[in-house]
């Protein structure tokens, strides 16, 4: 209203905010992610706080993508319930990757998980990642740190997800669970060429529905043509009435049972450290890409590539050069 | 077999390749797009000869979108069938990002294209788009480059997707259709968030199903309550029959005039341009992080961060001041 804009944000006071979340109060824990989602200022301090303070037995992280109408939700409510009867801390991450304008979509979507909003012990958080070029991998580790420093002992981040996202959840998450449902017209087959690399638990969902059958057959056949040391298990469940939880959470143990005796674990967290590194370092690149003057700046350079005065390999060589 | 490894593949011939493509060469457009695919090192010189000779009017370049089942495959054999009829030139990009590991998946879809086949005027061609930072933001406008120098009129990018890949497709498209079909479950739902913002053309595929009427109203209302210059219109198809293939084009035409004439569409262009040089720009940048050597290479960088050594931000200025 007034001339001078916006009050400017107070700082958040990030070593408090570290302390409760570090004690299990829910509210630093959704502060700390806010700031993270909105890539505030203190985002920086709040990751070094967390790495100084991080625990030496890091929660089981559990990536669970599928298409919409398998039944995301269900499961992941399913899930948690599962770990709440063995006495874990769990933390949710609702990922939508769709929604690089609207912050906290799908949160209607969230009403199956009120069972648990009043628990103590279970973390639940809905997460827009903005931007394209590795929002997800850019924010979702640091969300995931916070979780894991309210002492979370399994945290699930759940993505709708066909195609890319499954790529990006599976190299975030220690184990990926891929959940199909019977009668989703062609998704399998659409699904098929990322997806088997990608799953390390199948969940067939709905198991009671026509054709369940036939969609564990055809992922069983799909499993046999690959060679892995891992041999992706398929678990049958029915959500909706909380059948096949415990199945689930046995497949996903045995999982990380197999992936810390072969030192896949310890791979796949590098390879995680290694990734957030580079986007953190490129997402400084890109802030200073758009901080450059004159001709060389990229606006200018989109321009000249345009009008045909020059092409995007030269114009991205003028752009590093003037960093 | 031999000790000296595989046989060093022999330099295309970039100049020849990219005059037998301008002359409408399926075959070169076919090598031309693998060699983009694989990122062979020709690739420069390829985006340099065709910039050099690229066409005053570019082509029309459409994204269509949506959820595994919608009928992807069946709508874009009726959209080539539809600007055949109107004498245009037309490629049909099908792009796979679930597919960061085998190549050319979903040839198998391709089945519904036959008709199309031995067309001259038709060139089609499947793409996996590898990595995933930016793989499909940096070698689509690469493909894009060439089926437009080989003269088409019109090109069709189809993608498998739900969640970013809407996004990515929009920001490469002059337009993008974004495809429904009622009875999907929570499809709308799920992509509400996303697709109201990237649809240029919504089509309801399937209009003879049940619950065709409610989806085309559902989407009405979110329309309605968005403003913008353009009021996004919903066609209805029945795509396996061929029906509703040149409203589809009509509705594109007109899309097309309003970006022209309110300038969106030279602002797409610019933006466009700007994402590509910036993507070759990360990419070189990402190939010089892991040339690095020594205690600040990605790798060592990253096992101090999982060790606790330090934290990724610190890690990342380590990584960008040893570049």
């Amino acid at each position: 209203m007034s001339e001078t804009g916006p009050r400017p944000r107070a700082a958040a006071d990030v070593p408090a905010l570290v302390r409760q979340a570090r004690s299990g109060g829910p509210r630093a824990v959704a502060r700390l992610i806010s700031l993270i989602e909105n890539a505030a200022p203190e985002v920086r301090q709040i990751t070094a706080e967390l790495c100084a303070a991080r625990r030496s037995e890091p929660a089981h992280v559990i990536g669970l993508t599928g298409s919409p109408g398998v039944g995301k939700s269900t499961t992941t409510a399913m899930l948690v319930a599962a770990y709440r009867k063995l006495g874990r801390r769990v933390g949710v991450l609702a990922v939508d990757p769709s929604s690089p304008f609207t912050g906290g979509a799908l949160l209607g979507d969230r009403v199956r998980m009120q069972d648990h909003a009043t628990d103590p012990e279970v973390f639940i958080r809905s997460m827009a990642s903005r931007g394209h070029l590795g929002g997800l991998a850019w924010a979702t580790p640091q969300a995931l740190r916070v979780l894991d420093a309210a002492g979370c002992d399994v945290i699930l981040i759940e993505t709708v997800g066909v195609g890319q996202a499954e790529v990006d959840i599976a190299s975030l998450a220690d184990s990926t669970i891929v959940l199909l449902a019977p009668g989703m017209g062609d998704g399998i087959q659409a699904a098929k060429a990322g997806i088997l690399e990608v799953a390390d638990v199948f969940v067939v969902n709905k198991a009671d529905r026509e054709g369940a059958q036939a969609t564990v057959r055809e992922l069983r056949n799909m499993i046999a043509m690959v060679r892995r040391p891992w041999k992706t298990p398929i678990v049958s469940t029915i959500a909706a009435r909380g059948e096949g939880g415990e199945d689930v959470v046995d497949a996903l143990a045995k999982h990380l049972d197999h992936m810390a005796a072969s030192g896949e674990l310890e791979r796949r967290r590098l390879a995680r450290a290694g990734d957030e590194i580079e986007a953190i370092a490129l997402t400084a690149l890109r802030a200073g890409f758009t901080g450059l003057r004159g001709g060389d700046r990229l606006e200018s350079l989109a321009a000249e590539v345009v009008a045909g005065d020059t092409d995007p390999y030269s114009a991205a060589d003028r752009l590093l050069a003037a960093l």
